[in-house]
Formats: C-alpha cells, structure tokens, sequence
C-alpha cells in the first residue's frame, strides 16, 4: 500500500501553474501551498474543495516566505520566527479545509524548507515546533534519512518517508539539486519505472548508476512539469497493475 | 457594562508600533493584525500569549492585503476574494490563538475595510461570508449603522457596535477620514471626556457641535497614538470611576 | 502609421504568463511590467534584452502595488505615495533598458490603474506626477478622451491614445470591465477586423453595435490572451497588408 | 580624513525606524534603504530630498527581498537573480536622488547581504554584477579584506572600506553577529572611544580583549540604535576634536 502525493494549488492571483483537477483525480493527497510560496486565500479555498469532494486528503505545504523565489532559496530564518511561520500556514490552511468538510491531514515543507531540513537540525526542530504548535500532532512527510523525520520523531510526531518518482537522487539517497543539470527526470517511462521501483523493490537508481535503497510510505508527482497529470495517471496505473495498492498513508 | 478594545500587535519583523504589552493590562479585547496591514507571525504569537495570560478576548483585525499602505487604502476587491482573504486571516490567528489556550472570538475589519464596510454593501457581505466561511460564527465589531453589522444580522452572526473615543465624528455618526486634519482627538482629557458620554449617555459631540447618538457595547481605545497606553489606562478609570463596568461583550 | 504595443514580462518569479519571445517580433512597442502587478527583476532584464535586441522600444508598465490581485483591483493611494510608486517603477526599469543600449521611452500605466485614470482626476495627475518626477518628460499612452491624457498634456507631456483590438468597448469609447462577461473579444477573426478598424476608419463596433470613433496613435494586442502572439502576427500582417505602415510613436 | 555613513530611510509604510532627519544633520553618506528591506517609495523620495539639501552624499543600501526578516536572514540567491535585484534597487533609487539633483554615489549591501559578502565570493560577485549593470561605475562599501571589497576590485571599481563604531568585532576583523549577546556596544563612551581607535589608530579591541587592524575609510554609526542621532553627533564631535577632518570619500 503506498499514498500518492502532488503539489497542488501552487498559482498565485493571476498565475497559475498546476492542473489541480486533474491531479486530484488522480492522487491520494494534496500538498496545498499556503501563500508563502505560492497559494493564495482563493487557490487554497477551491483546492481544499476539489479535494474534500473526491476524497483526497489535505495537507499543508508549508515554504519559506518568499514568493518571489517560489520558496526555492534557502533562507537562515532564526527557529522562533520559523516555527511561527510555519504554523501560521497550517492555520491559514485548517480554515479552508474545514469549510470544506475535511481537516488539515499531515504537513509537508516545500522547496528549499524541505531540502534543507534534510540537513541542518535547527532549521528541522523549528518545523516540528511550528507543526506541534498548530495543534493536532500532525503527521511530517519528509526524506527517508532526513532529520526532519528525525525531528518529529523526537516530538512524538509521525514521520512519512517519501520518494520522489521524477527527481533524480545522489548515491546518499539524498535529492539531486534543481540547480544541477538532470536533476528532474522528465522522460515518462523512467518515471513510471522509478516509481515502480520505489514501491516494490524498496530502491532506485542513483544518479552514478549505483542502487540506493528508498523504502517510501509516499510517491511525490510533480504537478508542475509538462505532461504532469498524465505522469501521474501512468504512475497510478503500472502501481496498480503491478499489484501495489493506493491509498492515504494511515 | 462596556468593552474596551484596542488594536495590537502592529508591528512587523523589525518595527514596532503599539505598545502590547501595556494596553493588555488595560483592556478587555485585543484585536490582533492577522500579517495582511501587519503583524507578522511571530507577533501575534507573542500578542495571543499575552492576551491569553491576561484574560483579555483575541479578536482577529483583518484587512486588505496592503502592508506599504497599513491596510488604510480602499482596494477593489472582489467579494470572492475578500472573502477568502479574510478566512485566511482569521484562521492564521486561529493557531496562535488556540496555542495559548484560548481562542479567536471575534472579527473588525481594520482600517480602510472598516470604513468601506460602512456603506458597501457588496464588501461588507464579503466580510461576513468570509467569517462565516472561518466557521464559530463569530461576532463582528461595526460602527453601529454600518452596513457591515447589518451584513452580520442578515447572517445571523451577532453585530457589536463600537465606538471611537480618539476619533472625530460627522453628525451622521460616521468617523471623520484620517487624512482629514483634526480626524484624531490627541487632547486626552477630552478623549477621556467622549469616553464617558458614549458610555453613559449613549452619545458624542460631532465636528459641527451637535450631539449625535452612538451607544456602543465597545469602546476603542486606539494604540498607535502617542501615549495611548496612558490615555487607554485613564479612560478606564474614568469609566470605573462614573460606575460603568468594563467587561467583554457577552 | 500606427503603433502595435504589449504588455510583456508578466511572469513572476516561477510563474510566466506572456510569450515575449514570440510578442517581441510582432510589436513596435513592449510595455514591460515593473514589478508591483508582475515582472521580477530578472524577468525585466530578460525582456528589455530582447526588446533592444529587436529594436523594440520599451515602455515602463507601472502599477499598483498589487501582486495579489495582478494589479486589477482599484486602490485608493493617496496622490503623493502614487507618484513615488510611479517614479520607482519607472527607475527600477530604467536600469535594465538603458543596460541593454536602450532607454525606457514611455509609460503606460496597468489594470485598474488605467482605468481609473480614465475618469479619475487625482490619480491621473498623481500617474502624471510619477512620471514628471522621474525625469525625461516621458510619453504617456492611455484612452482617448482619458483624464490620463488630460493630465499629461496640461503636463507638458506627450499623450499618446491607444485603442485596444481585443477588448470590448462602451457606446462612450471606454472599456467594458474585465468583471462583466464578454470585455475580451476571443475570436480572431473579429481581432483582427477590429484592429483594421480602429487603423482605417477611427472606430470600433461598440457592445451595444453602435459605432465609436476611436482613432489611436497605438494599438494595444494583448499578451495574455489564448493564442496571443498569433494574433498579434495577424493583427500586423492585416494592418500591412491593408496599407497601414507599423511603427512606434514619434 | 574619514567619512561617516548612516543607514537612512528604514521606515516602511506606517512604520519609522531611523530619526532621518537628525542623523542627516550629521553624516556625510547617507545609505538609502531601497525596498527591499525597507524603505517605501515615498520615504526613499522624502530622504534623497532632505540628503540633496544638506549636502549629504547619496547612496544605495541594497538588500535581499525580505521585508518581514528586514533582510537580516541570509538567503540563497542565485547570482544572476541578485545581481538583476541589485540593479533594480540602485536604479528606483536613482529616480530620486535624481529628482533631487542629487546623484546615487555609493552602494553598501545591508544586513544579511552584507555580512555574506564578507565571504560567499558568488554572492560578492553578484552584488558587483549588479552594481556594473546599473551603470556608473559605483565605488562598493564593504568590510575590509571582504571578498565583497575584492570582487569590486576585481571588476574595476572602487571598494571603501568602513568600519562600525557601535558593533562588537571578532579577532578576525568582522562583525559579531546580530543574534549573539553583545553583538551591538550601546554604552554611548565605548561607541565615541572606538570611532576615534578606527579614525585615529586605524584598530579596534575584539570582543577577546585582542587588538585588531581595521583602518576604515568610512565610519557607520547606526540609525536604529536608541540615541542614535545623539551618538552620531558626539562620535562626530569627538573626532573633530580630535582633528580628524569629516568629509565623504573621493
């Protein structure tokens, strides 16, 4: 059994960037961006009520405060205002969700949040205190190995290891930089065979050519490269006639 | 028996503006900037922890999306929106709210969407939908006469008409535009003064030298006015004094 | 000879919006976005680059503060503050035109910004004050019998009147509003026949199919629209070939 | 011969941080906030005005985009973005300088940018790129033995290396930073005695007792301190007395 997640709701006002109806037929759940990054009041509202209607669960995507650079640029946010942040998104969020008859189900930081909290503790710990602050003991989607996974399991809180069917991964089991050349896979059959790979054998291939091992609970696909909900609908398909059941992690 | 309100919570990142923690001991209902005029997350963290300490009732004090203009420029906004917008809001001060163990009960417009709500109907039913859209059906502070509490009755959420005892007032019961002069009253013994005749005798001396009636269940005392936790601290002394009981509204 | 501009660099950060490669063959004049409705720095490099590179004049496309609402909301900014947000778009540009071996030859103002300088004294002369303030007695493009140009010429400045070819117009020769139904003419075919129009004859089918004597300087193709750089190739092939020579304003 | 410099214009909207007006009475570079940190378009317009008129050398204080964090958190910018949001700045700056008949003569990175010029050599050169984009030539403030100062050096302009009267300094000649204890001297003799070590002896005493060699060109007395205006003009006095001739840098 293993969750499929997608960014979702990541236009901005007049821009818009993922095809959120149609992922959402297609996902288990929704990594809604919360206005830090992208999302704003009226994104995040129509989102939240796509995906209460069909089921998908909602979590919050919560970023640096930088829309300017989509959350992608790392940013040495002292842990109390991080936290802060943090929380103030899941709360923006909770709103929504619950107008829509569903609840804010789990936590994933975006971007430049998310690849540094592989890394650097304190910046990992404030993640964790911004979700425990919102209240709930809301689960944290993260890297296997990361140490915001580490992070929430210090404080109780449930880690969901997640892999990554279109990015490209270093022999560490860590993601590939999107700065670097190729660190997005973009041909569609090795996506389907990667996420495949992930959830049957436990592993993937790195970008030198070794085998890594990546046991996820979670698939993350992309919503904002070409093609992406047709990637995703392939996905869900080869994972379902592989024999791997889909369904929200618990 | 009267409320007294104050707007706190105004800064952002490094600036400051009002003076917190004194207005606290002061009074009995804080409407805390949600980030769209001020207040970033940090500050209504620390604001709602204060509060929360002190018994004083967290209300959420939306606005425009207008951080260069403070929330004071009227903005077209379509009701949509608005209405989004001011769920976002209320459900971020949720989180901080809730953290310190107490909770948002109740919602004013700040600044330039306070006064549009007084006359445009089309904003003022945003306003409402977004709070009903926040879920709690909380009560929403007006200028009694607006169209904003009206908005509120017609939704069947409680409307609680306030009065200003710092600002001007035309004889139609309305408040005087800050960008005319003398819009402001910064004599304290006559804010003192207007204090007590809204909270007594249900009325107010306008610009033109007539008496026109306003009886208010909240008195704003504003924090952004030079010596305003003095001035704030002195109205309520008065009010004691005259036999008036200060308390939140029911 | 007439004028065919657009407005380009309406991406922001992650997101794009306009095809300014392909727009940038088409038109004699690119109203570059400046950063407070669209157009982050790196984009207005970019875009004055290829704007140079092609002997396309520039133009600063200032606006409201408004990322949010795409700068289609209306505010209420106080003139002064109007006139500064004005000349420090037109700076911002500046920089990056004159880097490119060009300059920023005229101003055009964005969205609700221009509609409200249609009719709205204050602000007309603010936009104009704007432009005055940052030097070079800059060219203003806006709709015939605007208060903009009014401005402007009382100003000592160049008006120059535009017309739309996309855009549906008022039996008064105003644009019918982006929130009505049918304010934006899709089909193609009737694009392009309103272009010749508006170039042969001075006039335009009004919504209500009374005839409007519009006679612009400049013919507005937007960038935003389906399909927008084929129809602005045909609007120009149409215009040449019926006759009409394509050049920027004097 | 030294100059004193002063960060100017830090207010934002409703918000004020530095008293302008005193401090402008005393420097001779005023280092003009310019949006992205702080500093509105109004307030940028009202500084350069009072600058020009006092004869006080205008200049660029350049920032990372980060109102909320008032550019104090570091941020991974990608060297072509920062060097096209550097330009933007000097360039809305120059609006109006030049409106004053005044001209922008300096840049000086603020804040986090500052301190990860001292030795993140992509980020120095980026600024430097900026800087080369927005024309003229510039002369950079900076650190001494920064890599900021070397890659001005290296790109043909004009480093100015500067010293700060009010800020701890560590063995190694930089800044203590802002988030350690005693990071800022606010006894107001210690601040006086170490303008005079810089200007007279050309060294300072670490926060460890040691001598260090800092021979600035340029004295920064901060704006934001508490009497920082008074400060400003006692380190001014004291080292006139002391016949050191003030005076901005060639």
């Amino acid at each position: 059994m293993i969750d499929l997640n997608a960014d979702l709701g990541e236009g901005f006002g007049r821009w818009t960037l993922t095809d959120d109806d149609a992922l959402l037929s297609v996902v288990t759940s929704a990594n809604v961006a919360c206005g830090f990054h992208a999302g704003d009041p009226s994104v995040m509202r129509r989102v939240c009520g796509l995906a209460a209607e069909r089921g998908v669960r909602i979590g919050a995507q919560v970023s640096y405060r930088d829309l300017a650079g989509f959350g992608r640029r790392a940013m040495d946010v002292p842990a109390e205002e991080l936290a802060a942040e943090v929380a103030y998104q899941i709360g923006a969020l909770r709103v929504f969700a619950e107008a829509a008859g569903a609840a804010v189900a789990y936590v994933k930081p975006h971007g430049a949040l998310y690849n540094r909290t592989v890394h650097d503790a304190g910046q990992a710990r404030a993640v964790v205190a911004g979700v425990r602050l919102a209240g709930g003991a809301l689960p944290v989607l993260g890297l296997p190995g990361s140490l915001l996974l580490a992070a929430a399991a210090d404080a109780g809180l449930t880690g969901v290891p997640e892999a990554f069917a279109d990015r490209a991964y270093t022999p560490q089991g860590t993601l590939v930089s999107r700065r670097e050349p190729d660190s997005v896979v973009t041909d569609e059959d090795a996506v389907v065979r990667r996420a495949l790979a992930f959830a049957v054998r436990g592993s993937v291939e790195a970008v030198d050519g070794t085998t890594v091992e990546v046991a996820p609970r979670s698939l993350c696909v992309h919503g904002d490269t070409p093609n992406a909900a047709r990637i995703a609908a392939r996905v869900r398909e080869a994972l379902e006639t592989s024999g791997v059941s889909i369904g929200a992690f618990a």
